[in-house]
C-alpha cells in the first residue's frame, strides 16, 4: 500500500506567450499547477494533476521530476494540444491584457486522482472550472487535513452558483483583492471577507500582487498583513499567485498545527515563492533556487516588516 | 528667552469642501498643516506657520488651542479668504477629481517664523510651493535636528528646479509612490528610492494610501515596509498623508535618536494617525482622541504585522 500524499494540486498546466514591456517569451511552460507545485517543491513533495498535449516540451517535465513533483497524475494527450495562453504586461507590470487562449486539450479535462492521491493529506484546487474543483473533491476517499482553492474573475461571472458551492467546501480560499469585492459586491475588504468567510472557507488570503497580502483567520478576529518585498526588476509577473499559494501550502504540509502564528508564517513562505517567482520568465527561478537563497529571502522579510 | 521649539511645521490652512460617495462637507477645515499640527498634536509640543482670512471659522482656531497646537505663526488676513479646495472622491475613495481650487489669501503667503521658532528642533515643510520652502529654511538660525519635506505632483510639473533644490536640503521626504516614480522617471520604486536619497534625504517614506508605506533609510540598505490598517469604513480621505507626516514628526521630536528602529516606529506612529484621520471628516476623529485609543492602535499595528 502506498504511503500518503502529502499535497496534490490539481489545475492548469499551460504554454505561454509572455510579452513584457522589455522582453517576451514564446513557448513559456506556465499554468497555474505547474507554478504551484514548482513552489511547493521546495517544501514538500508534492504531486500534481493535470492535462497536457504532445506539444509539451519533455524538458518541462524534467523540470518538474527534478523537482521531485509527482506526475502520476499527468494525463498526455498524444493527438492533442497543451493549453495556450498569450498575454501583454503593461508598463507597470500590474494589470495585462489577454491576447489569445486557446484550451485545447483542457477542454476536455475530467480530472481523475490516481488511486493513491485519494487520500492526500492537503489538496489544492488551483484556478479551473468551479464543477470540475467539485469532481475533484468528490474524488477524496477522506476528508484532507487541509483543502485549498483559487479562482478567478471569470467563474464569478458565469459560474458563480458551482463557485460558491465549492467555496463552502473548502478550508481556505486565495483571492485577489478586486475578485473578493467582486464576488461579495462588498465595498470594504473587511466586509467582503466577513461575507466569504460566512461562505464557508475559515482562512482567507487576499492577494494584492506588489502590495502583498491579507491574511484572515483562523479565529474570527485574526488578521495578519504580509508586504511583498520591493523588486529592483520584474521579468514576468506570470504564476505569482500560484507561487504564492504553493510556498503556503507547502509549508502548511510540513507544519504541525495551522493556527495563527503557523498560518501567518505561511503567507510570509508564499510572499518569499512569489517573489522569486516574478524575477524570471516561466518557474526559471524556482527551478534554480538553493535553500540558503530561500532562507535569505525569508530572512529579508524578517527585516522588512519589524519594527519592535 | 523662550524655550526653542519641539516642532514647527510650515503650510497649507484650508477650508475644504469634501465630497465622497456616501456623504459630504461643505465647510470641512483642513489644510496640510492643520491635519499635520492635529496629529502630531498627540506626541508632542507644535507650531504651526500659515496664513487663514476672515472666514476661518473660530471653533478650528479652538480645536488647535484646545489640541496645544501654538499658533503665533497663523497669520489672519482681515481683509482676505482662507484658500479653499473643493473635491470629490470616486467609488473606491483612492482618487479624488478637483473640482475647484481658490488660493485667495494663499496666493501671497509668504511664511514669516516667528523669532522663536528660528531655532527649532524639528521642523516639516508641508506641501507648498517649492520656493516658499527655501525661504523658510534660510530663515532658520539653527539647523534643526531633523528637517521633513511633503510635496506633491504640481510642484513637480511646474517647479522641477526649485523642488530638487529644497529636496537636496531635508533630511526627510515624504512623498507618494506615483510622485516617486514621477520625480525620477524610475520604473521601479528601489530605483526611484536610490536616485531621490541620491538628491539629499537619508530617510524616504513613499506613502502607498490603503497599501501603507515604505521607509528607507538611513542606512542605505534599510528597507521597511508597513501596512495600512484594513478599515469597515472610510469617512474621508483628505490629510491622510499629512496626518501620516505628523505622527511620524510628533514621535520623532520625541525620541532620543534617530537610527533605523526609531525611524520604523516613527512610520508606525505616521500610520496610526492616518488611520484615524480617514475615519471621520476633516480632523473630528483626531480631535476626539484620547491616549488609550491610540495606544490601543498601535497595538493593532503590531498584532496585524507579527509573525516571528
Amino acid at each position: 500500500m502506498s504511503q500518503k500524499k502529502k499535497l496534490v494540486v490539481v489545475g492548469s498546466v499551460a504554454i505561454d506567450w509572455v510579452i513584457t514591456p522589455v522582453s517576451e517569451r514564446e513557448e513559456s511552460v506556465g499554468g497555474a499547477a505547474t507554478y504551484f507545485a514548482m513552489a511547493a517543491s521546495h517544501h514538500t513533495a508534492v504531486d500534481l494533476v493535470g492535462v497536457v498535449g504532445k506539444d509539451f516540451p519533455e524538458h518541462a517535465l524534467q523540470d518538474l521530476r527534478t523537482a521531485g513533483v509527482g506526475l502520476e497524475g499527468l494525463e498526455v494527450i498524444e493527438d492533442g494540444l497543451t493549453f495556450r495562453w498569450k498575454g501583454r504586461y503593461h508598463e507597470n507590470m500590474n494589470q495585462r491584457d489577454t491576447l489569445e487562449t486557446h484550451l485545447n486539450c483542457f477542454e476536455q479535462f475530467e480530472p481523475k486522482l490516481p488511486e493513491s492521491y485519494r487520500e492526500a493529506e492537503l489538496l489544492f484546487l488551483a484556478n479551473i472550472q468551479p464543477s470540475l474543483q467539485l469532481q475533484v473533491l468528490e474524488q477524496m476517499k477522506t476528508r484532507p487535513r487541509l483543502v485549498g482553492l483559487d479562482t478567478m474573475n471569470l467563474w464569478i461571472d458565469v459560474a458563480s452558483d458551482d463557485l460558491r458551492a465549492v467555496v463552502s467546501k473548502v478550508d481556505v480560499l486565495t483571492i485577489n483583492e478586486e475578485e473578493a469585492l467582486q464576488l461579495t459586491g462588498a465595498t470594504s475588504l473587511l466586509a467582503a471577507a466577513r461575507e466569504i468567510r460566512e461562505l464557508g472557507p475559515k482562512i482567507l488570503v487576499i492577494k494584492r500582487g506588489e502590495y502583498g497580502a491579507l491574511l484572515f483567520g483562523p479565529g474570527s478576529e485574526e488578521l495578519f498583513a504580509a508586504p511583498a518585498i520591493p523588486l529592483e526588476k520584474v521579468d514576468d509577473p506570470t504564476g505569482a499567485g500560484d507561487c504564492f499559494a504553493g510556498g503556503f501550502m507547502g509549508y502548511l504540509s510540513t507544519a504541525e498545527t495551522l493556527d495563527g502564528p503557523t498560518l501567518r508564517r505561511a503567507v510570509i513562505w508564499g510572499s518569499v515563492m512569489a517573489s522569486f517567482c516574478v524575477q524570471g520568465f516561466s518557474y526559471d527561478r524556482l527551478r534554480d533556487l538553493d535553500r540558503a537563497q530561500i532562507d535569505a529571502r525569508y530572512k529579508a522579510f524578517v527585516d522588512l516588516t519589524s519594527f519592535v
